[in-house]
């Protein structure tokens, strides 16, 4: 990590608390949904539909949000009370309205880092969502801008290095997920540091065998400080 | 316009037709819930809804549908039937699958502009449903990149701007909407020219008074070949 130009951060998880809201969420609406169905079973049907909408809604908490209706409309073959999808909207508001839990260390970091290396917030999520929680949190000063990606794969990570015009060396990201943040990195030639959360939402997990040595896993983000 | 090093394009019913399928996609909603309210209500109250969410939905399909949901239940006092509920979400889906309307002339104005200019999109969309329209359409490879941004007001312009690490002047937007896409570069000090589209949402309508001379007004977008 010799010539890094630019160190993107992930926001959700890295930055501060969102699987957490998720996972609450999650278990409110299985809670909703008790009477039609086991607990377990709400949250399987939940997380499959959000899945097979993740290709129209994309990431982020209207998405979940929709995925939501559309499962209690499923689960209750269409019976569920009209009360019910108003809470769920309700849940979703509250998602968008949460407080910003800054993680351990993070300011602390950006405030070493900045004026060094170009800081940027690299995130799946929704812009207006994601830009909101940066100014409430205070550390909307530290990063040159929000790049919103719309999936985080190899080629998305070639756009977004195209769109900086540096080379894949220049680039170091740091992030929560190893499928989102770390792989696809090593991939491209970039580098990257793992953090993992205490949470990670089933479709972030990867199997061992696609793990690799060519990235450092730190256990918090000031440990990062270390390598640069 | 002599300094101009990036040219950035407003997206919807600048690029392609967007208006009209919200304008379609609000006329389902009001003959679904015709049995409750007036027509001419049912439109009232889902404008008031989009705009009472705006701050915290954010522009783009998603928020849309959410809104159409909530309004749904307000005006049947939650006795709407479920199933119009689903009706509702397919309403939004099919909006983000519809097939894409290229305006004419635009890839003729992207084949001349390009490698002459940095063409980017500056949209208040959502990112993966923009993207899913720029490769839909064939001419995501005219662009350098997307900017999603948040708003679309002066001080969303100024970040943009900074973003590109450019000067106002050299910057030239080229949209449909003067609240947008025209008056707020021409008050930071960048070019605009406005191609109006017959159809505009009220929110994005300015009074005659806050009209500004200092940006061009054309009625086709290969029209702008003339000043650049």
């Amino acid at each position: 990590m010799t010539n890094i130009k630019v160190i993107a951060f992930d926001a959700d998880d890295t930055l501060w608390v969102n699987e957490t809201y998720f996972r609450d969420a999650e278990n409110e609406f299985a809670k909703l949904l008790s009477g039609y169905e086991t607990e377990n079973k709400i949250h399987q049907e939940l997380y499959k539909k959000e899945i097979d909408n993740l290709k129209i809604y994309g990431y982020g908490v209207k998405g979940f949000v929709l995925s939501m209706v559309e499962c209690a409309l499923e689960i209750s073959n269409n019976k569920v009370n009209q009360n019910t999808i108003n809470k769920i909207l309700e849940i979703g508001k509250e998602m968008l309205e949460q407080p910003i839990d800054l993680l351990d260390g993070v300011e602390e970091v950006l405030q070493k880092l900045q004026g060094k290396y170009k800081l940027i917030v690299a995130t799946k999520g929704d812009l207006l969502d994601q830009e909101r929680k940066l100014e409430k949190s205070g550390i909307l000063k530290y990063f040159h801008h929000t790049e919103v990606m719309s999936d985080k794969k190899d080629k998305d990570y070639l756009k977004l290095i195209k769109h900086l015009d540096i080379d894949p060396s220049e680039l170091l990201m740091i992030g929560n997920s190893l499928k989102s943040d770390v792989l696809p990195l090593v991939k491209i030639g970039a580098s990257a540091i793992h953090i993992p959360f205490h949470t990670t939402w089933a479709h972030e997990e990867v199997s061992e065998e696609q793990k690799s040595d060519n990235y450092k896993t730190v256990s918090k983000i000031t440990d990062v400080l270390n390598f640069l």
